[in-house]
């Protein structure tokens, strides 16, 4: 499987300034939320990046990711109208190879000295097929992801045949179609917000657009390229970090620094500040 | 004393990007660290602010702290210059009256229910003269602050009567000019970013700026300006966070969150987060 590049999108209204977000990287260097996730993308073998914005950030973002400049192709989006609508204007972009796909809004931590986006990236040329990153998460956490239901595949950890997709299930949708025998009670397969996408995720979303005006989201799309062709779910060694939240920076960060080379510093300035903090509150 | 009105410099090369960093404040609110200030500012009385930056930056700035914006006046510093000439930039704006100058790569966190810029105000209107906040801080971080000498004020508590001031002084000369009675052993009172200030100091500038060409530091005009008038340095009740230094958000973001409406459930995050730790490092 040729995949040598990447699409990013970053055009959602609430979301324009998260990629100019600046945090301290594992290796201690200051860099932009965007700027870490193109250094995890060019480290996952990516060449060229789709950076899908709003057209006024077009300098904002190329100035904060000055150097990953090389690798990014900005592709406008006028209005912010729906993830999949996004998705689908670097249709021309991927053109017919597989692709890496990440949220503008997360960042990625990996667990080991491989980065999430490089165990994707190897897994999918392993099983040469489209593999959605997941995270095992509680039932009261399903509102905020596209979740997936399926099987695990025989023999291997971590690894699952997608059967079904949904967006934002309810509860009581999730025990109905997206039960996976294996995982904890009362949690779900939620994606991650990384996912390595055959060439016919655009043709399943080009149907879906036809059909409508309203936001479409990737969850219904990739439910279509599951009926047809094989997609894969993978637990990867990491975690996500969804910086458009409340403290999302801040969480994201903290991951970051306890798995940095300022590691020992960087904890004592938590214990000091934790130890500043007036007694009691009543 | 009038004191309605408040400078804010931030157009250093370095920091254009820091007053639109986001963080949640206090009360749980997602807020650019500009807004902060300038709601730290409204709460002190302050009805104007004079916002010193980059030329480019005015429409980013406005945009961070749209709910502010009618507090705002924009003084347009094209080049970065000095804190000393981004400062005289403000004369007219202050006119004759005392004025409030935060530092906005900085935030600043109060242990009472009164923010830090009011409980400087309300002395200077007390004392009736400019006071400078201060922090004492250890020697091996004089290197990073300008410095005031001086003697307490008799009968009153973190208040002193400011003698002599140094730009970021080495231990030596803090040791043989600004050693003050009372405070612990190698510890001296450092700026805390926050003054409130007479319009002698515009003249004390001007004064300096006409002898030379070089970045001029607020200290070298204080330092002129505790010649002519009383100058109080005060240690208030909070914590300063440079947010222009590595890891500077996190611990602001950190400070902010230990002392706000989400404490517990932030606290439950950081405890989550070290957990999840991967063992050992080796």
């Amino acid at each position: 499987m040729k995949l040598d590049c990447a699409v990013i999108t970053a055009a959602g209204r609430d979301q324009r300034d998260l990629p100019l977000q600046s945090l301290v990287d594992r290796d201690g260097q200051s860099r932009s939320a965007l700027a870490i996730l193109l250094r995890e993308v060019q480290e996952a073998g990516i060449r060229r990046v789709g950076l899908i914005g709003h057209p006024g950030a077009e300098q904002r973002y190329l100035e904060a990711a000055a150097e990953f400049q090389d690798l990014i192709e900005f592709i406008p989006q006028a209005e912010a109208n729906g993830y999949g609508q996004a998705l689908y204007l670097a249709r021309d972009f991927v053109g017919s190879s597989h692709f890496l796909h990440l949220v503008g809004d997360h960042l990625y931590v990996s667990d080991t000295s491989q980065g999430c986006a490089r165990q994707l990236v190897d897994l999918a040329k392993t099983e040469d097929c489209s593999v959605s990153a997941v995270q095992s998460t509680r039932e009261h956490q399903l509102g905020l992801y596209g979740a997936v239901g399926g099987q695990k595949v025989t023999g291997r950890e971590r690894l699952y045949k997608v059967e079904v997709v949904r967006e934002k299930p309810t509860p009581t949708l999730a025990e109905q179609e997206l039960v996976v025998p294996g995982l904890r009670v009362a949690h779900y397969l939620c994606f991650f917000g990384m996912h390595v996408l055959s060439p016919g995720i655009m043709e399943c979303l080009e149907r879906e657009l036809a059909d409508r005006e309203q936001p479409l989201s990737l969850s219904t799309a990739l439910n279509h390229l599951v009926q047809q062709e094989q997609v894969l779910a993978a637990e990867l060694a990491g975690s996500r970090h969804n910086i458009g939240m409340d403290y999302g920076l801040f969480y994201a960060q903290l991951a970051l620094g306890l798995r940095g080379v300022h590691r020992e510093e960087f904890l004592g300035g938590i214990v000091n500040l934790l130890a500043a903090v007036p007694g009691g509150r009543g």
